[in-house]
Parts: structure tokens; sequence; C-alpha cells
């Protein structure tokens, strides 16, 4: 199966948005082993969408479409596969009643406009809309097949897992070429790229040439660098044994060379991660933030569950807000004695078991006399007061989103250190 | 002239990296007032990057190849331009000597992998590097021409600007169909999709047929819709005079409709224009943030120069935290009573000029007999203590972002009024 991905919209044309969907989609086509040897951009003209659509068609089985299935008059993706298909669009009743559903559900009466989504081509099936209003389809084109899948990143990768993947999948077994392959993700938090790849050369020495294991360095920006390792099993339990025979011998090299730098696996972040183990020790947590303004409190909020153990925090912003609320003493704010009393402030105000604490300076001009990109973390656990100061990158905003995920993985390394 | 862009490596394809190149250059080519309907990826193959080149000047006049000119055995793009001009590489001797100068000056000598950068296709012409070691092409094809540029962002941009740009341009000269396009952006919070499309509707009917002026919606997630006016004009003064009309038109349109829901333009943000009306009022602000945790005092500390008007805020998640830290009376959290309650307690915690709050339920359980997505917003200006109830759709995720954004524009509309 040679798949290729088709993403609909002048705005892409344009530049005025970055194509990540063609980005996301070939990360999860290479994750299961699906080959994707071409994309494409195209605009909201239909002549267009039809030529991409057949260049496409001729040269892959399978036609993965992003965009070009709202409401509005340049959305035309519907019209210009049903002519690819050499088929009338006919108007679904049930999708009618869906989109309209959506609308009550709002407090809404739905705009004549949205009844163009519940066109299909006939021949098509609909992908059920779990996120919005544009339903997808699934447009069989004798033995090759085209997806067309909304824009919106979010209503495409739910449409992508649920629908798309497994009848790729499926029309892969109907082949008899497929392999199992199974990935892991190792997630880790402060190396560089190079370090990190320097810690595993043996492993990609001992690798090369080898067609069932692979290792792969994805940086992921501001979340830390991920490690992917890859197996291609006979079946789903040669390709794990494979998988965790590799992870271990991973694992091993980083940690020998870097240090407890893995934080977590697959879909884990810092913050469930920390979760993780504050559930587990049944501890509750507050946080006081300077620079990074509520980041390290909204990451924390969006782990289900966060009630449990979550107690809140204070945004410390102004100096004054410091001092007024958190007692922190006269004196420089960006400093260890100043982190350590922004967490015992916090903890105490808000009857917390820990607090982790964070100020610095994010630029674009120094404070204090501390340079831009001097972040000092606190943290008290209600026996010891502790504050470590960290030298981070970047500029304004890559600084407070460093400094946020630092100060979690602080408190990770904290943690783990006090449950031994 | 239509311009294709091609951006060519395997890691694009395995979305192991985001293509900013094509997005770059998209947006460089649509200000220059030249159309740009397609944009194509492929991988470090030689049979499938011969055939996007030969699909792409198929349908377009230029194409830019982006990407495979490097040094290593998977840097291909010169051998696939050639045969699709059906002409040798012929080594370039200056090219040599220049490549060996770029090592000479690092104190390094060339290695001999580097000598394939000075291949040149027979009728090509070189367009000098300035930042690395791979020269680009200018390769001829009949009536069209395709760019072959280092895939390496900051060598590429700087042989467009240098050496594309000017080429194109004396091109689009010869044709006699020379334009420039000029564009903006109205930012919109508030409406669905189609009741937008629906207020601007007559403008639609208007302009169809109409080359110089077009309208585009983007959804841009949780950030609202953008409503994208472009102008097509002989010259400069000419597309913004068009452009200023019809945005003025556009406006009426919508303000008509849907009332003041346009907060801003290009790259404006809610919370810019927010600080922008408390600068300008002399006006200090303080949050209270119960299910959007943090996520409105990241928002605002992220605009530059936040420490002018911004004290901080408080992230009241456990209920305790409300009662104890903000004064919120018992009863139910999810009310107005407790939204006026939380932001009259922060402004006075906080010794703020203004204060927002916002309290609901995020799910997935309902909470105090309120249905999931109810938020309530409160606001104390120092005068009037009110509070507005808002209905929002989706997951956990979406309803806190889209309840921050709620609130802050609950803000913008209460700071025009009051300034009136």
């Amino acid at each position: 199966m040679r798949v290729e991905i088709v993403a609909v919209g002048t705005e892409l044309l344009l530049g005025q948005i970055a194509d990540t969907n063609s980005q996301w989609l070939g990360e999860q086509l290479a994750a299961h082993g699906i080959s994707s040897h071409y994309h494409q951009h195209v605009g909201d003209n239909h002549d267009r969408i039809v030529l991409v659509l057949r260049t496409a068609l001729a040269r892959s089985d399978a036609v993965i479409v992003c965009g070009g299935l709202g409401p509005t008059q340049d959305d035309i993706t519907r019209e210009a596969i049903a002519e690819v298909m050499n088929v009338p669009l006919e108007r679904d009743e049930s999708q009618i009643e869906r989109i309209g559903a959506f609308f009550r559900a709002r407090g809404r009466t739905m705009p004549p406009n949205n009844l163009r989504q519940a066109d299909v081509p006939r021949g098509a099936t609909v992908i059920l809309q779990a996120r919005g209003t544009a339903p997808g389809l699934i447009c069989p084109l004798g033995t090759k097949v085209a997806y067309l899948l909304p824009g919106v990143p979010y209503e495409m990768s739910d449409m992508f897992e649920r629908a798309v993947l497994p009848d790729l999948l499926a029309r892969e077994r109907a082949t008899g070429r497929r392999a199992t392959i199974v990935s892991r993700v190792l997630r880790t938090w402060g190396a560089s790229e190079s370090a990190l790849a320097d810690s595993v050369a043996t492993r990609f020495s001992a690798l090369e040439g080898d067609d069932r294991l692979t290792i792969a360095f994805l940086a992921s920006g501001i979340e830390g660098i991920k490690v992917r390792i890859t197996a291609r099993g006979d079946d789903e339990a040669h390709a794990r044994d494979l998988l965790g025979a590799e992870e271990g011998r991973v694992r091993a090299a980083i940690a020998e060379r870097l240090g407890d730098i893995v934080f977590g696996v697959d879909a884990q972040t810092m913050e469930t991660v920390v979760a993780d183990r504050l559930v587990a020790r049944g501890l509750s947590l507050a946080v006081a933030e300077s620079l990074t303004g509520g980041l390290i409190a909204s990451r924390l909020v969006n782990v289900p569950g966060a009630s449990a153990w979550f107690r809140g925090g204070v945004v410390s912003y102004a100096t004054a807000v410091k001092h007024d609320v958190l007692d922190v003493p006269e004196g420089p704010v960006v400093s260890e004695p100043a982190a350590r009393a922004m967490a015992s402030g916090v903890r105490r105000l808000l009857g917390a078991d820990v607090a982790l604490a964070v100020t610095g300076v994010a630029g674009p001009e120094e404070q204090d006399g501390q340079p831009v990109g001097t972040v000092v973390v606190g943290l008290d656990d209600g026996h010891d007061v502790t504050a470590r100061t960290l030298q981070l990158a970047g500029d304004r905003p890559r600084i407070r989103a460093y400094a946020a995920i630092s100060a979690l993985d602080v408190l990770r390394r904290a943690l783990d250190r006090s449950g031994a």
C-alpha cells in the first residue's frame, strides 16, 4: 500500500498556516509501517483539486485528503471527489439529522449552508463526526480508495485513528504483505539531540543493516526529544519481544551516559508522570509561578482527575504580589531565597502537602542582575525547602515553556528520590 | 506565472520535520503577487523525484525545488533534474574551488563527497552559495524553469531573495501580467463558520467572477475564525484602495448580522487587544481561574510588556481555595454569585483595578448540577461586579481553551463599552 496525502486549502499555498496535518499523518503512517511517497497541497479550486486527486490516484493506492469539507462556499472537496468518481452527490438524511443535533446541543439552529455537509458521493461510506459537523468519507475508486477528512486537526486525527487506519491496515492484511510493526517512544528531558545520539551510538551501529529494528530521534520542540524504537516481527508477540529487548538496551545506554532523563513513554507527558507519583503517594500540590505565568498550573489541570491532588496556584507576576500574597521577603525576586519563599508561601496559603515555585528572567531584559534565561525552581515538600538555579536558552515564549517543563522535571526527580 | 513548490526529503514524508520551507516560500510568492497552485513533497528516491518534477512542470510554469543538494548519497536532486532536462551533469571547476575555500576558511579539508555539489546540469546557471556549500541551480526547460535550492531554511531563503525572486519577477514582467496582491485578515470570536459565511453571503455573490477581490474563511481552532480579504491591483496603491473599500463592506455586513465579533486584524490576538485597551486606560488586571487553571494568565503574560498592567492571578482549582483565599461564600462554585465573588476576591488580594474570574465545568462529569460546558465569567471593574453564564462545547481541553478566550472576549467588550 502506497498512501498519498493531499492537503486542500488556499491558506496552505499562501503560507498563512503550517500544514501540520500532513506531518502528523506521515508520522502515523510510518509508525504503522505504511509507505507514503508523496504529499500534495492544493488550493480551494475545483479543477485543480480534481487534477491533484487524479495525479495522486495514478501513482498511489490510497489517498488521504484533508480539508475542504466545511459548510462554506469555498469548501468543495466533496464536489471534486464526486467528479473523479464520476458519480452524483446525494444528500444523506441521517447526516442532516446528526448535524442538526450538533447545533441543537449548543442551543442554535443549523444554518442552511451546513446542509452541504450531508452531501455524500454515491457509493461512498460516511465516517461519523464525533467532534464537529463535517462527516468524513471513504470513497472507493476501483481497487483504490480516497479518504476525505476535515482539515481541523482535532477532527482529522480522531477520524484517522477511528476509521482510516483500521481500513488501511485491513487492506494491507488483504495483500498478505503485512508484517506486524510495533514501536515505543522514550520521552526524554534535559539532554541535547547530539548528546542523546552519542549515548546510543553503539546501538545505532549494532542495528545497521538490521531490517527488524530501527531507532530514530524526534525533536519535539518544547517537549524534549523522543527516541522511537520500531520493531518489525512476524506476528505481534515476536515484534513485542524484539521491541522489549531493544528498549532495555537503549534505556541502559542512555542511563549510563546521561542519568535519569527518560521521564516517560509513548503518550505520557511530564505532567501525567508527576500526577501518577503524587496520586501513588497521596500528596496534594500547589504552585507559585512568576515568569511561567500559569503555564505549569494549566498543564497540571489538563491531567484527568487533577482535582484529587491539585489545590491550585498563585501567579505572582507583579513583584508586590510576591511580597504581599506569598510573604516573599524584600530582596531580589530572581534568587534561590525568593524561590524557596514562594514555594513555602503558596504551600501555606493553599494548604498543600508539596509546593513548586518558579521565578526567573524570560527577557527581553535582564532582571535583578540576572541574565535572560536564568530560572530558579523552589520546592517545599513539608520537610525540606530547596531551590535550584537553571540556565535556559531561547526567546521569551521558549524560555517560559522550558521553565515550566524543567520545573515539573525537578518535582518528578524529587518525588522519585524521596519515594525510594 | 504559476509557480509550484517541491520539497524533497524522506524526513518530510515521515513527519520527522515540518516543511517550513514551502510555507515560507508560499508566503513570499503571495506577497509578491505570484500565483502558486500546488506544493509537493517527495522522498529521496530518484524515480519518484523525476516523476514529481515532470508532474510539476506539466501543470506549472516554474518549479522551486528545495532539498537534496547536500553531499551525501541520498542527495540526488541534481541527478533527477538532469534526467528531466535530458542533459549530462558536468563538474564545475569554479564551484570546486568555492566549496574548498569554504572548508579551508574553517580550518578543514573538503571531504571527497562534497565534490558532487559542484555538478551542474549542462545549460543550467549556478546560484552562488553565501551561507553553506551547496550552490543553487537555475535550470531552463523550454519556456519553463526549475530553481534548485538547498533544504536548509537559512541558505534557501537567501538564494530565493537574491536570485529566484528577481528571476521570477523579470519573467512576470515579460508576460505583461504583473499585479500586486495585498491582504487583510479579520479575526473573529463567537460566531460559527457558517453563521459568518451567511453574514457575508452578499459579498461572496458580488465578488463571484471578480478576479481582483477574494474572501476566504480560515477556521483557526480555539482562536476563532479568520476572514481573509485579498485584493489584486495594478500597483500597491491600487491594491490597497480595493482592499480598504472591501474591508469596510465586509465589516459592515458582519456587524449588521453578528455584532461586535471582529476583535482584531492580522497578527493581533485576543490578549494583545485586551492589553492595548488596558494600557490606553491605565488599568491593571488580575485574574481568578478555576477550570481554565492558569490558561488566561499564561496568555496574558505572553504579551510583551505585560508587567506594566498585569498583576497576576490565583488558580483556585480546589473548592476550599475559592473559599479560603478568595472569600467565595459557601454555595455552588459554578454559579454567577461565585464568579462575582472570585473576581472581587482576586481584585482585592492582588490590588488590581480590574479583575476577571472564570469558573465552570470542563467535564467529564457535571458539577453542582450544571452540565459539562457551563462556564461563568465574573468581572469586577472597581465599580460594578457582573457575571455572565456561557455554554461551551467540546472535550475537556477544548472547553478550557474556549473558556479562556471567551473570558478575555467578555473583558474586551466590557472595556470597549465603559471606554465609550
